[in-house]
């Protein structure tokens, strides 16, 4: 592949990017060009970004919780390119095809320093404000944040590298509770669900029921690389101690799963899946709903389950995600949807609006330079 | 002091019981004497029992959730007393003095063979529907359910170890997060979150946060065996960011406590304690409060707190807190502010019920056997 | 399956066992029948049985280490059977068909109590000096030894779980480093080896490669349900530090590989295996060499290796090992090199000891009970 | 104490140096002075500096294991200061006192991205080949290597946090293994073999046996701080199999320690440490001694042991020793048997060679900033 790179000019890369004005407000513009700091950097011409809910939400509402959108702001996150310039400690080379790591972490801190720099307090993560995002022509970033893509892994598989690491992440967080002979309930059936359950899959865990109100997400989580065992619809107005009886029921799963990892954020389903909970089980929150949930806090008593918040990726999470579709252990390929052309980024914003379709991959601005 | 035990005459023992009826009804029978089934089992003649909040709740409303008293039940489950029978391989004697641990697990299913009886879904315990507790004459357990008591402990603190051994299982699923250098913030003071205290004290933690409504229990807190460095007086209406702030503020604990243990169950206070909790820190649950809880579910996700519930005690709990009180390290007898005989019972019952004093210890009816 | 199974009276069934009674001289006895002693006993009759090095080594030498045989011993220890009669309390029915975990523990001291009852001192294990092994016609066990084969998985898969199980308990204690993105090498292609492997492959571990002598079994290792990504064949007296670098540049393993599994006792390998760990991994000794071993301790420092000694299974690895088999994750059925009859079991011997064969499965006595 | 600081000139700070010319060959040197080459870089003026171990035996023998002096070297690498120049994004100003991590890793491998910046295969150590140490002037270092000395902890306790740095790394390495109801056995009473002692007894550990050939420094083990609360006379020629029962028996520990710590790297005390572990207890190496070992092969299987190699220090073992200090709960004082001038600086290695005292300090060369 790399053989068939073109020589990439930086003076002729357009840095064309995708920016939200106001809520519901976006255009184009051209921004100026980022350059080499330090030698451990990278330019990375961006070849593909996924659309993820938080981009949206950040377009509809110009906020996520104590996140304000206060000044235009490049959306995007979910991104894979080519390197066009290489800092001379960098380890990378011009035509190294990557996933980037959307953020970048202080590197000193107690947190950055004991491998929690998702935690870290002076994180600057694209398109959160007032960070601008991964949607534009090049991209700088450290060395660290970069991720080869090994010949055989497509640029398309490498923007949903980001996804995947949420998903790898979360599931570190289940710790022991993935494994051969552990089961696992999945809540919310939409692309972090869906890779949870994948990822668990490639863990060695079963029986692996997912759960959703969409029969067709459902569907698509038994078919796509076999990522659920079995599935169970629900009804947002279904009781919650109804629905886990039901699921943990309809997978033999005695009392209770022994991981389960709630991937919507909905308050019936966190209620759901607390209450389907083996005892002393473990429950990983990854999606991110309102600033509060109401939760069966005697059951996690007496039950001594093992809530934990997952956020984000740290470190050796993309570099697993990278290896899982290398080693074609989780199939993101089935995810994508569609592919869009840059131009057409507004519109592939208003199809995941309305809940059309599982990942949208916008290509380009410089999907051009290699083929 | 096994010395000047008298000959205990087996025969000679009252069975009287500290029976609950219905809520607030209560009254004294002579109950059946039980007898050994088994060569691990044990008689044991009871000489102490604490007064928990829960005997106490089941007086007043004769439920606690799901267990609702529906026929006459024996109260109490914090219990030391002397050996007056022993069963062949019980590795028991006649005059050793015991704290009684007061649930029963089968001893054959996998949360049992893990270490975590206190999961064991065919678990019989004391005062909890429908099963008796121990404020009566003479109690029959196997010899895994008595721990010996070290000469220099009195049977008064051999009382105290069953709320000791709540307080050490908090804390032992708080895991790395009480050490030396780790900070703790204990939401509660009463019993076992001074316990709680004491226990991470022992643990090497520091600072320690107590945080009360009660200005008094604060200042026991500190002069308990120092088990708090620090302490902070809240308001039941206070909002829970604003006091996790000056929570925070009031011992130098930066971002947030590396440890959060609520001891409480009050829902401002579980609120508190989430907010409390540093990035990647934990939260233990170990007040029983209301079946439902508000969390701040987005801060949990954003921090990656690890919440765990904390469920009553398993595995060398026991064994532990008998320890941490011969060695010194946990002053239990500060805790108890009056020893009542058996037949005031009631009026202790009472007495906790106004909050009245930190621990009860009602005794006998069979405390004259040793002394 | 269990449809087709005769009626089995007690009475009829032979308890013909097979028995050592000084190095190199072994004979068959017709012993008394073994009867039920509690409601959680169960009495089985024996179908099949795996012959183990540890058989071999006691029928050679008639001593392991500490463990003298002073009096005659019925050996066998890794059985699969049909249960002829069952106590009340023990949740089995005649014509299960179950595998028997060959030691029976206390259940009331701390490793029992905490999930090591591997670590039991009171430990009764078949075919351990004093104890009878599981070559005989009926065996009695109590419940919590038994695991119940599913429909699908036969008698003489049911006789390698207990070699499985070894496998599995090895693969645990390696905790976090056997996961996808994780390295591994086995040392050591017999069948504990080999189980490892594919252990540790259905936990998703990649790259795994297996070293050994013998270049048969390395063919085997890579064949066996692929069990081998790599395999390294090495030489008695090739310098572990060559062996080792070798073994890492064969499946690009940079620093080390994550996890090593050292399956053969032998001085070189283990010298190799802490070699070949990277820095901050692991290494488990699941081979019983000799009484010592010298290792590269100042590597095993610098490089914070974390050596675990593995010893048999303990709670929940049984039943994990018969999950692997159902769900159709590791096939035993390929070890089995060759089934025998009872009365041929001394020419069995004979030929494991000369290395013929990778597992060899003795048929009787009571193997007509079920067909 | 800051305001007593004078005024630094830096220029006119001596950076005179103790070389390592060749074995037994030193002397001292006038080295250009190094600067800031980094916002993040402080400059310290050198105030005192402990001996190690390692430092004498390069002194003596120019090498330990793969390192070897081949050009001039500079001793030391137990060194605190005062702040004479302070990158601006450094967070230090000019007088600050500070304690000296003497390593300095790359920040960017997964290894220091994961807490183990310890195992990083770039490190640059002072004092090991082919990098200078820290008995010289001036010193340059990243912020992230300095630990600020709070009021109250004197820069001779200073000089003790590096090597207090190393026992709480082994402690922490040992897990759960060290807290209230846990034994320990300390292998070796040198200084790290104290401070481990030292630091258990702050984790809440007990009992505590400290192990020795020399039966003064047992006594020290015993006053210090109380550090243990058992001693135990050894030999070198004494069988290791009954030094372990002795030492076991001395304190009750029953099957033996739940963690063994080996501080002295010899042959027959590593045997006995390993003998005197529990079933399912730890092992930490921490001396460093020869190449290999010769180990209890065996009885490590049968016991389950966890032995972990211990290698300096990682993420967060400075504060926690600099925190211990200043809390008062280990006193290192009582370790500085003397303090020597710099320009006494040979005299005092080789007194440390003879076994003289337990840690002596070399002050200087620039002492005399503050006082």
């Amino acid at each position: 592949m790399m053989a068939s790179c073109k020589i990439i000019d930086k003076e002729q890369l357009s840095n064309l990017s995708f920016v939200l004005k106001k809520p519901l407000e976006v255009g184009f513009q051209e921004r100026p060009k980022p350059s080499i700091q330090d030698q451990h950097d990278v330019l990375v011409a961006i070849g593909r970004t996924g659309i993820c809910g938080s981009d949206v939400h950040y377009w509809e509402h110009g906020s996520i919780g104590r996140f304000v959108v206060s000044k235009p702001m490049v959306l995007g996150h979910e991104s894979a390119g080519i390197v066009v310039e290489a800092g001379s400690a960098s380890g990378f080379q011009p035509g190294d095809r990557v996933a980037i790591e959307p953020g970048r972490w202080c590197g000193r801190c107690g947190d950055c320093q004991s491998g929690h720099y998702n935690l870290c307090k002076d994180m600057i993560f694209a398109a959160t404000p007032p960070y601008d995002g991964t949607l534009t022509g090049v991209w700088c970033a450290p060395a660290a944040c970069l991720n080869r893509l090994p010949d055989g892994v497509s640029l398309d598989e490498g923007a949903l590298v980001e996804p995947l690491a949420v998903a790898v992440h979360a599931i570190r967080l289940a710790g022991d509770g993935v494994r051969p002979g552990r089961s696992m309930v999945v809540l919310g059936a939409g692309p972090v669900g869906l890779l949870c359950a994948a990822v668990a899959r490639a863990y060695g865990a079963s029986p692996i029921v997912v759960v959703d109100v969409n029969a067709k997400r459902l569907e698509f989580a038994k078919t796509m690389a076999s990522c659920a065992t079995h599935t169970y619809l629900t009804r947002a107005d279904k009781a919650p101690k109804e629905a886990a009886e039901q699921i943990a029921a309809s997978a033999g799963l005695g009392q209770g799963a022994d991981t389960v990892i709630e991937a919507s954020g909905a308050q019936p389903s966190i209620q759901t899946g607390v209450l389907a909970v083996r005892p002393g089980g473990s429950y990983v929150q990854v999606g991110m709903g309102g600033a509060e949930a109401r939760l069966p806090m005697m059951e996690l008593c007496i039950k001594e389950v093992t809530m934990r918040g997952s956020f984000r990726y740290s470190s050796g999470d993309f570099a697993l995600a990278v290896a899982l579709i290398s080693q074609g252990r989780v199939n993101v390929k089935q995810l994508i949807s569609e592919r869009v052309s840059f131009d057409r980024a507004e519109e592939a914003f208003a199809k995941v609006k309305r809940g059309e379709g599982i990942k949208l991959v916008i290509a380009g601005p410089n999907d051009d330079v290699c083929d």
